[in-house]
């Protein structure tokens, strides 16, 4: 049980947080604060704060949890922003979609302080942003990847595995390198596809009449590139030098198919759509290979 | 209303269809025939056909209305080997992904009854094949896309405008040539990608565990990489160089991204996924931007 959450991003993610920590009675008191005051005065409004402030410091102070949810650039000039209030007992975490570049952030903003901050990166989301979509039960079923680093206190590492486990998530914890290179494969990169699909189509004169014949199949394959442009352009900079191998990989693999289809080499085709449809079909979220 | 219903294939579409037909009250009878002995009985057994017969021929044979639904490269033998059945006030549609290559096929096959043909392109489906997942509901509130050619018969593209409308379907019509094109860019291409895509991450070491931390995004993306290999070999190569063509026109906004990424020049890359956001937001399925 935490007195006070001091929430410093009170968007989706920020504000699903606060509501899922208020229902499992886990927190007394959400302090919140947004860059956009709007966005403040509706987290709320909507009861997803308790206490609208105008900057992160006063967040943090009395706050005994702190949770960063702002865009993963933005991680390091939050984090010294509200440095000289960090303390040794306070758990500090992030939300962020890459963690390399946010450990390495609060290593240089938090300093003596780092060890409080656990990073975290919740598998969860939406494509729509904003604090009106927040919801209490965002993260349950869900994944959390903790990745401490040797300076993380345990102290905090534990209590961020507790907090996430009673909203429900299942915790893996992992290096920020394994992260980032995972995340890059599953995550970061089907974005950038999921854009690059949307730009390619409305480039071509009969682009819109394309897409009024378009079906659920292209609903699906496309439902991430309504993401946050803001978001998603930092979090793909952020991975760049992973999303970019990756990017090259499946290109290796889309064009083999394209020669496939040029050689009209059909039984070659079929053995490897055979492939990807039988570990597509064995997939299923959250059954993890390891723990 | 049809006095029986001749289903070739008792596939996922085919025994949809045929469950569809007979809820609304269309068909008095439905007779099926299936290329593996085994799933003819199993359409039997599950009620989603009445008689089983063990060829195509006899399927047809007493049908006001013929159902072909098949792969598509096994369009042309199936009309060839019911061709002498065909008669003059007989519906025959086709339920394939491509069209071009199915209405050279009919034109072929049937000769002087290629008038009886409308080609039908429902745009519904699963990523799990096989009569034991078809429903009644499955093309409620879908489009449907005709592609009448000159030869055919008003008589019957009425009747199939009619059929398709009381099953709850959306109908829009144009030739096959523009079918093509515009599945190329919103369904085939997103399968192949979808393809590459899991063999690029199974091509890796670590790929399994890459596998076991992908959340909603990457489930939804990846939805339809585990569609029947046989299905989409052939649609693939049915649609050969409208494909190619998407794809390559893929590739080089793919790769504007990765340029935008690799100069880290965070404005352009914003843009173009804003545009690709707000694109992707603005688009409902079934909203049609021409009749």
């Amino acid at each position: 049980m935490f007195e006070q959450l001091g929430l410093i991003g009170c968007g989706l993610i920020g504000g699903s947080f606060a509501l899922a920590l208020k229902r499992a009675g886990l927190v007394k008191r959400v302090v919140g604060y947004s860059k956009s005051p709007s966005t403040t005065e509706r987290a709320k409004q909507l009861g997803v704060i308790d206490i609208d402030v105008p900057s992160a410091l006063q967040a943090v102070s009395g706050s005994d949890l702190v949770l960063i949810a702002v865009p993963v650039a933005a991680t390091e000039a939050t984090l010294k922003a509200i440095r000289h209030l960090v303390t040794d007992t306070m758990l500090v975490m992030d939300v962020g979609s890459t963690k390399s570049d946010v450990v390495n952030a609060a290593r240089r903003a938090l300093g003596d302080k780092f060890g409080s901050f656990v990073p975290a990166h919740p598998i969860a989301g939406k494509e729509v942003a904003g604090v009106q979509h927040a919801e209490a039960d965002l993260f349950k079923g869900k994944q959390v990847i903790l990745t401490p680093v040797e300076h993380t206190q345990t102290a905090q590492l534990q209590q961020a595995i507790e907090v996430w486990e009673q909203v429900g998530s299942h915790i893996t914890q992992m290096s920020p390198e394994a992260h980032d290179a995972a995340f890059a494969a599953v995550s970061h990169l089907p974005h950038m596809i999921a854009f690059a699909m949307m730009n390619a189509i409305n480039s071509q004169e009969q682009g819109k009449d394309y897409l009024s014949m378009a079906g659920p199949g292209f609903r699906d394959f496309t439902r991430i590139a309504a993401s946050d442009p803001h978001v998603w352009r930092d979090v793909l900079l952020a991975n760049r030098d992973e999303l970019l191998a990756q990017s090259k990989n499946f290109q290796r693999h889309l064009q083999t198919l394209e020669l496939m289809l040029s050689n009209a080499n059909g039984e070659a085709l079929e053995g490897l759509i055979r492939q990807a449809s039988q570990s597509r079909s064995a997939w299923t979220m959250n059954k993890k290979s390891r723990q």
